[in-house]
């Protein structure tokens, strides 16, 4: 520490004087106001930000508002086809979408571990910067807290959302209707499989990469296109059998889905089946689960598949009457599909 | 674990199961579902939540909105006079209430380490409840993520808040003034001294209590009879000093202010200096500073010393012309008020 800093308040501390994170970048004080400044404000600074306020004020708004939080806590902090700061960008705006809403603003609050290096969250908030603007949001607030060496691992993130939904548009499972159409916005499991086929460093020809990314637009395009959408949900911890499990519970109907509809990459299969996972119960980061009127089934798929990432898009099944189950047609038979049990797949997200 | 769950998944796992928060809380699958269920529901629900829907959609709104975040990562998270969950609302809050905001609606993000007893979770939530009445917001959506042992300290506890600013309200930096009165809600020092006395184990007749209180209603208050309000900054991490400062570096003035004015208990300075810190520097949980045309600074005060705990507020200061310095008259003559430097008191919200 300098031993004089008396008169000189005015200059923050040169950043590469602390290359790790020290206790002091969370006390409130010089330090603080460093990182602040240095690392923060100059990647995510935007006009509805002012200087020096605790809290962002925003623009006038004459809607319905959607918010929303999640925190990250994803290991490792950096996979292939992503990281911790695009996932704490889409994960959230990714539930906002799953109402209707266009995503507007996002908060960012970061619990440090003393020890990270400056660089790698400097990484990171640079992947939520390149992340925000391509899902069209501004992190307009952010905090920063710093804990001991041991009590966190790197650094955790958590966001929250808000955003506004257009008149007219009411998505929510209540509107699930008997003889809705179910379709599935791309393959699944890879998400999760790319973030275990690191920690358990499974090998294969090519890395299986995340499928992280933003959904806004496309459910933007399904409600632009007159698609009559009555429930979305984003298919992430528990996979699409939590999904599907959590729908069933809350509306009262059956849902009945078939296996071979279902697109899972071979090299997550592969990997699944090495770890004795099911990729039905494995996290997602882009992909979605649409319940719509069977008469526009068809052509919700086919704008998925027109979608970045979608190609393997597909109606998946029906909602049925009957008991709250998830049922699977499967080569062999039908099997139920339940929630998933367990913690097989710890800190995916 | 129970050996076959397969048929009876819409029953819930009953609580007293797992006494202790293992990594499947925050799985995605049923035992998240429980703990979402019979713990943060069964507290904290309320008319704008949905069931089973990843996002909040509140009431049409027409006003600007205001949008702040915090994470808390107190330590020991029960202390005199709060715990963590109550910080967790009123310092979140407080941020809107700066702003001139009323505070509307938070959201809730736990990160719990694996071993924490449910029981006192269900502690830390119901402060929440008690808190979010007493300020009257709605906790309105949530997310749990569950780390290793050793991968978190307990819990942490984000909050985010959304609020709305009447038309005519517009308090921020921006607005201070040479000739500004500058005045404190209370005495100060009291919530960071309640925590350093609970780790250091200093023994006083009574115990120092945490000022932590919600301050939006001061605000209104302030608003309603008309007083001038330039600024408001509540005085957290860093105390007073960083608050005072942070506004000398904003706005380029300089602050003149009298220690024989600022009120701190007698067991706080007492603490304060058997631990050598200064109660300046030391963070409050329920203490604004603000900052008003000079001729409605005794108006104020009154209003403040009505609220609450507010029974010492007081003007202690102006602000100056000349170089952006927090200057203070002692017993025995000036000393320049600096920022915090160090991390004196780590984890103290």
């Amino acid at each position: 520490m300098p031993s004089d800093q008396g008169l000189d308040f005015t200059c923050p501390i040169p950043l590469q004087q602390y290359p790790n994170i020290v206790l002091a970048h969370g006390a409130g004080g010089r330090l603080m106001h460093t990182l602040i400044d240095e690392v923060f404000a100059k990647a995510l600074s935007n006009p509805d930000q002012e200087a020096e306020h605790d809290s962002a004020v925003l623009p006038h708004e004459t809607a319905r508002l959607v918010f929303t939080t999640d925190s990250y806590v994803v290991r490792p902090l950096f996979f292939p086809g992503g990281d911790i700061g695009e996932l704490a960008v889409y994960g959230t705006v990714n539930d906002l979408a799953m109402s209707g809403a266009t995503p507007r603003y996002l908060s960012a609050g970061f619990i440090l571990e003393e020890g990270l290096p400056i660089e790698t969250l400097q990484r990171v908030v640079h992947s939520m910067k390149s992340a925000a603007e391509r899902a069209r949001v501004h992190i307009v607030t952010g905090d920063t807290k710093v804990v001991e060496r041991g009590k966190a691992d790197g650094l955790y993130i958590n966001t929250a959302g808000v955003g506004v939904i257009d008149d007219g548009v009411d998505i929510a499972p209540k509107h699930v209707c008997q003889g809705d159409a179910i379709v599935v916005s791309g393959d699944v499991g890879r998400h999760g499989m790319a973030i275990m086929a690191v920690r358990e460093g499974l090998q294969f020809e090519s890395a299986i990469e995340s499928d992280a990314a933003p959904l806004a637009d496309l459910v933007a395009q399904l409600i632009d296109a007159g698609i009559n959408v009555h429930c979305l949900r984003d298919l992430t911890r528990g996979g699409l059998a939590s999904a599907l499990n959590e729908i069933a519970k809350t509306t009262g109907y059956g849902i009945a889905i078939e296996e071979s509809a279902i697109a899972v990459q071979e090299d997550v299969s592969g990997a699944c089946e090495l770890l004795g996972l099911d990729p039905l119960h494995v996290a997602n980061e882009g992909r979605l689960v649409a319940f719509v009127a069977p008469e526009d089934a068809e052509r919700a798929r086919d704008i998925m598949r027109a979608y970045p990432d979608g190609g393997s898009a597909e109606v998946i099944g029906t909602v049925t009457g009957g008991t709250p189950f998830v049922t699977m047609k499967t080569f062999g038979g039908t099997r139920i599909v339940d929630m998933l049990n367990g913690d097989q797949l710890p800190r995916i997200c």
